[in-house]
């Protein structure tokens, strides 16, 4: 139960860490008939591939995923999907520093506190590659969820104090800008600031927004596996998330019922609701509208800047860590969070085939 | 797979409707020889009952807790606990009306959606009464922790634009002010908004608060199942929170690293932090300090003002909901927020004993 | 984790033991829309009510189910269906004797292993009335499998040295005769063979076997989940059952494979096996023919001949339990092995609507 | 949902087909600090590797093992093992004929009614060669257990008519012979009669027994995850198993209990049993003794023999198959059995830590 696993029915499994001789992910519970190869997976990888921009560490990483398992003559067949992507620029650095004492905002501490000891290179099963394997299945989910007329996508909603300007919104943008800002306006603004933060030795958060199209209503569960609840907690999985918000989010707080309410109304036969400060769930449960969700991402904790911290040893010291680092995490973030979304969307998709008596004497025939 | 259930070792399952005949709660792997009575339980329950303040639903429920397994000579045995609470005051009634339209804000929309008919009647499922198997298992989960030295804290931080003064925080306060604030001039205040809303007849949101002292460093995992990733979804599953923070939560997107990361240092043989932007969870691991978090809760969706909906036939329609209301969530829910975050935290520390080989060890040569 | 959960789509919890308030079930992912009440789950609850026949203990329960949630209209919900059945003969009887040691063939000793002390009352947990749950659970199973055009029957096979005449099965007989043999000359024999132990203070076992018609192929998953898999932990997992077979079970460790194998032949369309050695089941996955299996049960611990054991002060004893026993554990386990084979090929039928792409597709575009 | 994991806190996932490229499993759950090398691993996956002895297909298999992740300076960290093992030997015959029909006793049929087609490359998921993601998680399994004072062993019992002679029990024979017997004259007479088989084109079953010595009382759960519940669905899930037995398994049926009870005494302050008819469980826990299982496995159904069957076009067809196959699946399943049990008895164990509220108390106040 160390949690690497997510899912109910799509379910997956990850593993690796940052230098270790690979990472990889097994999906199990995907359907059979599925058309996918490399190619198709390769595309979302790319997406999170460091050394592609000014922000991005100039890691050289061909990050290129391979299928093991789980498709023959080119379709899903049904069992699971094993999927790989070898490391191949783990540098022999020396680790001996980093390994003698705990970096402020890492999990250098924690994971020694629980496990003992800790794989120090690269900040191992803790690293941001460890999203690889996310990012893989997530890949595998959106093909699967566009066959059923899904769309997920996400973008940066805002780095520091730059926001996005919704008004402009460029689909391409997200995926040609440095960013991932969907207006090349704010993007340019965003970059301006990160390489002030860049020059001060510092870093930067920001928010990741994702939506998502197409979702039927009656999608989710009632109780605890809420669907708002399952996609805060695939969106809180992700490292350096702080905070989720559905919908209006934490603005809910300060709002009133007669302002925060949707109305239904009859769209051609079609119900819908004037507004959507719901974020497109109500109890716990899609009500097919779009679906609304942010993240909050906090500054990479690498920074050049000197810092006080404890040695193994239990000294008071101050360090300056040296290396490659982003000075933002968000936008390698944005696939990740366009990935999990997805994942837990598949799956609540299908947990939802067996919620009548009548899909399932239908299904059965009689 | 209805999602009724939750938790890993400490795992609970809920089930009942407002209008039922009771609600009630299975704790299955509650360890054996916790001393546990029904006062202990009733004591949670009577901080989420109705009916004791002028914002709180005039509905007389008496929320008496039954045990009915898993105890013998006072003791949990190790084997399922089965809590009951009867409903006595579900007054017949007529819901004809409520039966054929949507409310907006509610969940009969997606419930038609997802299951084909619904429970009309008080919500069914989706009422806020659904809550009461989760505060009688914290009540469980809570008494477990202070075993072990942990203790869980909620309060409401702010209702509508009225915040807490934590500078003059208060402990007797939150169980005792009808808004469940830490401090007697913020909870006058916050009443004074609310007897606003009511006028107005709105309804307001609000934020809970809730603090984990003693708990060790070492809890929670590094990948899915971090610890801040099950709070968040324990959390967003409660009906009415559109958002969850940890630490300084939104606020990390528009700050720095440096400001941002909490600096390690040697406290007279203890590593602590000097700051606590983290809320105490670094990589999804707890690293000894205080965890934070934060419910951003909407305002109660059943207003008296009218509203435009659509009927079961699908036409267009204007509503006016009768009844009996709080003007706001918040208040209630604060218990619910304690207990959701301490069965979560129980269960990551549970699962926490075989995290290491020589803690096996140990445990399996004595 | 203490186990009192099976099932992963339709989801049973279990709770209650022998001698405490009362006993039930929470079902979990019961599909909405079907029609169940009470008399529907008594029936079932009626084949395992003690005090019926001369082999049956005399102790009078009425056993009496009442729905607690989970119903509206005369339908399930889709929310989880809580059943609860009154303990009503539990006579203060003086335990202390039974408390002081440990009772050959039961689990007093390991119980208070595991969990350092017992609830010694009529066996607590561990007792044979723990299986209400699972039999009233199984009752909804049952009419939703009917539903689906599919049967599930169990029935005595053997008794001690008396085996059923399968050749003349009367399904009649099964409900009617003490034994619950399916034919009544097999029920005279045993019934004879019965006596004779109970002159001797002596018990008998016996052999159980449950039969499936109407499961179409395909139903099932090919490794650790597979359908035979999950039938035997089904069984296995019911007190007394010491082994379990699928087909012909034990026999084929001495057959050859040219006589084990089934040989597939197209019977006016339809895809048969000409013998069914397998049981219905290859590589894990239902064939389309009847699914055999059949449950070795141990005969009775309580007789009442003088045992040699220990008591809690590790003293070497020898006692003679008193109370009131089945001298055969097989009659009263038949509805029980009906009720878990049921529950198991449902989950595994609502586990198998997402095998396919084509069968999403098929969903969400309609 | 495919059903590839296994496990509750040690859980392991497995994938791979007979002839893709690799095939392989991921461990999750497994504590940090146990040292491991391929080595450890490769000893049990050489036990199961093919083109060994006159009995086994001559396939020639490295079966090499690596560690991908999850081990750093020689330790588990407590994060996911992935272990991968290649394919080097799917010869590139020609599989249309194979594609064609449906083998008797073969999982093709299953496989096409559940996924809509299959991998029909040797078998493809449904191979025994899935197994050795079982047999690479098992030696992890086996070598923790070992840190515990635990130990499991595997030998075959019996071959078609041929059975083992206990009473010459020698460790040595189960890894030296080639039927794995743990007595070298039995081992010939059951090579004599394979022969036999083999000549008449003809497969054999037999019986696999397994041992579990050092497992301390109390380990297991009382109702739906008892310990033979957990070890019948492992050994169940091994392809060809059609009957699991516990202690005196099928015995029981004609037994009486004054014979079946084992009585306890003290044995110089020790608890234990005159006899073991329980084979080690009571209740579904373990009471202190040696667990004793039996595993019932079909003849190999691929034979050399003309077989009737059906062709995906429906037409009844009489097919010889070709290749290369074992003419009995028990000697090569031997380490499978032992790895299964491995993994089910150390879950149990890791689950009994949080059994009792001192443990807990103990661990925590440490």
């Amino acid at each position: 139960m160390a949690g690497s696993t997510f899912g109910n029915i799509f379910k997956i499994t990850t593993w690796g860490e940052s230098h270790g001789k690979a990472l990889g992910v097994v999906i199990d519970g995907c359907p059979a008939g599925l058309p996918i190869n490399e190619n198709d997976i390769q595309i979302y990888l790319n997406r999170r591939k460091p050394g592609q921009t000014s922000i991005s560490t100039p890691r050289k990483e061909a990050d290129q995923v391979e299928i093991l398992s789980g498709v023959f003559d080119g379709k899903t067949t049904g069992t699971p999907i094993s999927l790989i992507v070898p490391n191949t620029s783990q540098k022999s650095a020396d680790y001996s520093e980093i390994a003698s004492y705990y970096r402020p905002g890492h999990a250098d501490y924690t994971f020694d506190a629980k496990f003992g000891f800790r794989d120090y290179t690269g900040g191992g099963r803790s690293s941001g590659r460890e999203t690889i394997g996310r990012v893989a299945a997530g890949a595998v989910a959106c093909k699967l969820l566009k066959e059923m007329g899904i769309s997920v996508i996400a973008y940066t909603r805002a780095i520091g104090p730059v926001s996005a300007d919704l008004t402009h919104f460029d689909k391409e943008a997200i995926t040609s800008t440095p960013t991932c800002m969907p207006d090349h306006a704010s993007d340019q603004k965003a970059m301006a600031y990160l390489k002030d933060c860049m020059q001060k030795k510092d870093s930067s958060g920001g928010i990741i927004e994702c939506l998502v199209d197409g979702l039927p209503a009656g999608i989710g569960d009632p109780v605890f596996d809420k669907l708002d609840a399952n996609l805060s907690k695939a969106i809180m999985s992700i490292g350096a998330v702080k905070a989720v918000e559905i919908g209006d989010g934490t603005q809910v707080s300060t709002s009133v019922g007669s302002v925060n309410n949707d109305a239904f109304f009859n769209n051609h036969g079609i119900i819908e609701k004037k507004t959507n400060h719901a974020g497109g769930i109500l109890g716990g449960i899609s009500d097919g509208s779009r679906i609304i969700l942010r993240a909050h991402v906090k500054p990479t904790p690498s920074i050049f800047s000197p810092q006080e911290t404890v040695n193994k040893n239990g000294e008071n010291i101050e360090i300056e860590i040296k290396g490659r680092h982003d000075p933002v995490i968000v936008p390698r973030a944005v696939v990740v969070v366009e990935a999990m979304t997805a994942i837990t969307i598949l799956d609540a998709c299908m947990l939802n085939m067996t919620a009548q008596l009548d899909y399932l004497k239908e299904f059965y025939h009689h």
